[in-house]
């Protein structure tokens, strides 16, 4: 297996990447992904980076990046890698190869805040608890206090925070929310905020881009894109586009295309892995249904299509999300005709490479002097937080129109 | 059911569509679906110009068109559409609002001529046996006298010759193709030629732009594109892209965006109309898959990639095109995914519209002086004689941006 | 297309079928299917009585059944058949050919009893709202008069009554339907009861058969099973098997019989006829699901397994049941696969057949002095009864076996 | 994973368990399983004959099992065993705990007979070929021995033979098949025959029950089937129900019984292991495709039905074979309706276990004395040689039958 990654000139500048949600599955492909790039085991599948056009920019290189990050819960770093290897989605060779990468990894781990919507976790780390249950401002600095230790003590250039967490239960909208003036005051006076709210804050006002991978909050609030502009921090999300939806948004608009009048669009996602049980709960599952129900409904653009999206809970598919959907669609002449799906991707071995892609967009943004929603990121996310069509092919088209724009002309002929 | 079709000024051009294959199903899907549109019966469905940006150009109003045809057996008419009506595509009341339209086009069918390959016809009509052993030069004549007389009896404007015949038997090259002089040159020496080249030649010699919506070879010959461009007459073909094939365009792209490896992607296809018969011999199946195979092809780029497309006769399905297909890729860490679909559709349905738009772009075309390969209908075919990317998002994008090129500012705000 | 029906000699005994819900879709269906088999245009497909081993039975002739009914509503019987043919399930032919029967069966059609749980139906006859908030005595003594005058109008042997009623909202379970004596003087205080139950008691009360096809209580109440024990009344339900747990209660016993573990069952059902608009709402939902899971978890003999059954209203597929199943099972080694299933039908098509096939066969047993449940009927149901396995095939040979017992020796080979 | 298997008293009887293609992936994955089992690393998942009626048999227990057998070819075994675990069918724990246990098996594989039709093979082990050319009578006298030395150095009771190789090329019928005396003097007259006809004489006339797993013709010509009934020897097969035709067989007669008309049945299969490659080739793929066929016209009795079955290679797919299945069918009223599926599977975890009840069932004939076609053994084969019944449920009950009129009374209670 040959590796095909691009070959880049070396470069001084090392990127922390801190995974919020440090000891769930995607950062255990990640730091296993990365070990495994770097020692040739791999070949850079699934990085869009590592391809036309954009190894025409000078982004970070893999082997640059460097892995920590926070969680809430105490479940063994290793024991998650087994099994993923048991699932089939890791290689024990990998496993192997990354052990002392795992091993660092693991001691760089600090514990999160817990999401007060977040009880009865098995695995609790009852600091996590306790960090859960401060005012804001205090869980702030203490955030803030790690994303520096880890800088300081891997001598990086840059952190890059990267919210890989759970679904947290769906919250109705806050005034305070609405601008950053009222939002400080809310902090002032101390009642608790969701916890990727708090993440957010913490790394935009550390001056760390920040890429929310979940359909958590996080900086998608108004009061934080106001502070995103103000100190200057590109940021990305809402709610990684890794598999159903992506096929829905790629789907969708060939029947708009085709002048086809979709009547009824039914998804049925089937996942068992942590993710799953967290969105078994339906104050989790709303705000996903909702991401992936109106990507849907906007691109169809008709108010009479029927549309469901459902997500259940099976434990032994474990992170084998499989997904069917039905889609009765009416052609010329009024005839009937179908489209129907199955859908069978490891969520995790889909998700890590678009995280690497983010982060190095991200870093590359930041370095740039870009600030503010990273709109050309919307191909990677259900719910993008700068809004713009959910047409995926468009949105393809943006990004790569971002880095021929940025492209560095040189004597070197791209990949 | 309020018709939605877009109001454009009367016209007084009315525009002649001359349909190769009178008597098979597009053929009765067209003539039932003007009527039902024209009786107020049938929304615009599938029809992509009715719909922005085209809605902006001067195209032809479909109430203008008027359909004739060749065909080379004798099945009644009112047989096929009773069929199609008993398959669950055409409704019961668009028969009966349809009937004297239906009569004045049956008076309107002409003989075809028989292509050599093909015989043992059930229901051939004898004069087009005796059509096809003449000598091209006299085929020619004979069918250019046909388009003339359909033009002068019915006061068109301009013909459109549109091939919607069943699949040829797959031909091998011939030297005489490769340019026009040597073309004529064959054509004097009086030796046969396949149904389809002959057609495309009577239409363009005649003036008349050319639609192929079949896979036969039509024009896109060197010599007979020659012959187009020296001319000045807009075609377009080959091969119509209405179902199977539609979701592979659509759905290969997101694969290469991902940058996720497509292993394997076997499409098999069942199909029980006429069409589907005659497919049923490997002669005539060949070119059929080869289109629909190197378009999938092309867009993975993938040499590695290990690719079947199946084609299987399945009489009880008449005309509802049933198609199964598995795409096995791997993507991060090396984990192997799948995504399959089942697509069911009618296909003669599905071909009908496309028809009706590519003839009003081929009028605009001509009656803009446009000539030679339309090379903005790509998204229409599998394998588009002007070439380019197969990409239906890509082709979409182009034709739209044609369009808008094109469009007539006015005071009349867009539909 | 010859009719294959088995030639019987002629039988002077003329059999009333009495539905419950006699304009909906099945109704519709079992008129205009026996007016077609009667006239030749049809074929005896799906009606598994006209086949070995019962076809050497004395059955009622198909010819010499007379249909009648209760509805609630007030929709017009030709409309209903009209919406079966824009749905491809009824042929128009049918429809002209059946008219004069379908006159004289409207004719005879009934007002219901509403079920009190039951409110905010568009079309409604308002003689059933008032029927429906009658004391139950009162409310038996009507239907017996209808059932009663029926029988004299028609000249018929004996009345089979069949509820096809829409699903019932879910009931808990009474201390007074454990047994006859506590019912009958619950009915004496006058509360009201489930339509279900009041139409079977007035059915077996009158001394006839009496067939449940729907999902609610009807006889299934031990205060009834008594009643049809004491009045010598045969009597079947609930719940027909037509699609979906047809095929569960097929393929579940083959993981059984090779000892492969079932880790998940998922089935999603979609359908959007009235009885899918009923079942969109959740109470009604519940004995639904119940009944097709319950089936399901009875056979795989494992707690361990997970199940899910839903339901969806999903109105553009109108009476086109499609249920999408995902079977995850564990194999030699711990290895894991998979089977899924796609199922397209008629629901009321599959169902017509079914209930032709337990009048037949509750007709048989009255006659020859059967009475209660009829346990040999279990194939036909989700919820048989008298219980007894789930195993389709099983439940066949059960049938089979009792067909073959008190086949009729005879001169005639079988066909 | 607490160990389910049953509990049997030990036996001093160790019976060998002779595999014809030693090398293959079933073989793999039964030396691994019995290990697994041993070490109480596995359930019995799979294995029928560890479940009702059959734990009340004296079977062999699985640990008195002794593996050995013949290959064509040099594979490693160990490297056999990794692609599997690449391929998420084996368990690496299992590898490790089964290596002395697949060291000592892989000692006793001898070199097999090469079938003159197999040319051309990668890693083909030339003793197999000098082998495959000798004259039968040499050919058979060296398996005998192989078979007596497997015997007397491991003590075993017995020897059951079981064919495990793959596909061999299709043979015309000769008339030497015919009886045994023909049979005979063809072997004397020195021509070659089939490998699969040379290894069940050799078993057959050895005295060792012999199991053909695979399609070729082993002891179904009736001249093989005259020897095992002459030399009193129990034998099964042909080609083993494992996956698609499994499923088929289970479904067809459910149409049956509900008088459902299946109009096609279409099986689309694919896989990708060295059986599969085998496959791609034509001349090997006719027997399959056959027997896979046949089952389901059989037991659809119908000859209108139009069927296909495909088979195509897709190495990407390695051992998973995936197979989709589409059945058009009508019900009632002439409405069509449609039921497909997709299965995915494991073939060698599939066929393991199977091999074990059959290696057990075969052991425990011959202990009793039965002998010639081991009819009750139907429901493990695609083309059971004693004939009978596709139906899967048919053929199940017919085995616990057997079972049950063999089980040993005692004090007991049963699992």
């Amino acid at each position: 297996m040959p590796p095909e990654r691009s070959q880049r000139t070396p470069s001084s500048r090392r990127i922390g990447v801190w995974c919020v949600g440090a000891r769930g599955s995607i950062s255990t492909c990640l730091v296993h992904g990365l070990s495994g790039l770097r020692e040739g085991l791999l070949e850079p599948v699934g990085i869009a980076t590592e391809r036309e056009p954009f190894t025409r920019l000078p982004l970070v290189d893999l082997d640059d990046l460097v892995l920590g990050g926070h969680d809430v819960c105490t479940r063994d770093f290793a024991a998650g890698a087994e099994e993923l290897v048991a699932n089939g989605i890791l290689r024990a060779d990998l496993v192997g190869a990354a052990s002392r990468d795992a091993a660092s990894y693991e001691a760089r781990i600090r514990p999160g805040i817990l999401d007060q919507a977040d009880v009865g976790l098995a695995d609790l780390d009852p600091r996590s608890a306790r960090l859960g249950s401060l005012p804001p401002r205090e869980q702030i600095a203490a955030l803030s206090a790690d994303f520096e230790a880890f800088r300081r003590e891997n001598e990086l250039a840059r952190v890059v925070v990267v919210n890989l967490a759970s679904t947290e239960a769906q919250r109705a909208p806050r005034p305070e929310w609405r601008d950053l003036a009222a939002f400080e005051r809310a902090l002032d006076e101390g009642g608790t905020q969701p916890a990727s709210i708090v993440y957010a804050y913490a790394a935009i006002a550390s001056g760390s881009p920040y890429v929310n991978f979940t359909p958590n909050l996080g900086a998608s609030i108004p009061a934080l894109r106001e502070l995103a502009r103000q100190r200057r921090v590109p940021h990305a999300g809402n709610d990684g586009k890794t598999g159903e939806t992506l096929v829905k948004t790629t789907l969708a608009p060939m029947f708009q295309a085709r002048a086809l009048k979709v009547l009824a669009w039914q998804g049925y996602n089937m996942l068992g892995n942590r993710d799953g049980a967290v969105l078994a709960d339906p104050a989790h599952k709303e705000t996903k249904v909702r991401n992936k129900d109106e990507a849907l409904r906007t691109l169809l653009g008709q108010d009479s299509v029927h549309t469901h999206v459902g997500i259940d809970y099976v434990p032994s598919l474990q992170d084998w999300k499989t997904a069917w959907d039905f889609v009765h669609f009416e052609g010329f002449l009024g005839a009937r005709m179908s489209l129907q799906f199955t859908w069978t991707g490891s969520d995790s071995a889909l998700a890590a490479p678009l995280v690497l892609d983010l982060v190095r967009l991200a870093d590359f943004a930041a370095e740039r002097g870009e600030s503010g929603e990273m709109l050309h990121t919307a191909a990677y996310f259900k719910a993008p937080v700068g809004g713009g069509t959910h047409d995926f092919h468009a949105q393809v088209q943006a990004l790569h129109e971002y880095a021929r724009l940025r492209a560095v002309p040189g004597p070197g002929s791209p990949r």
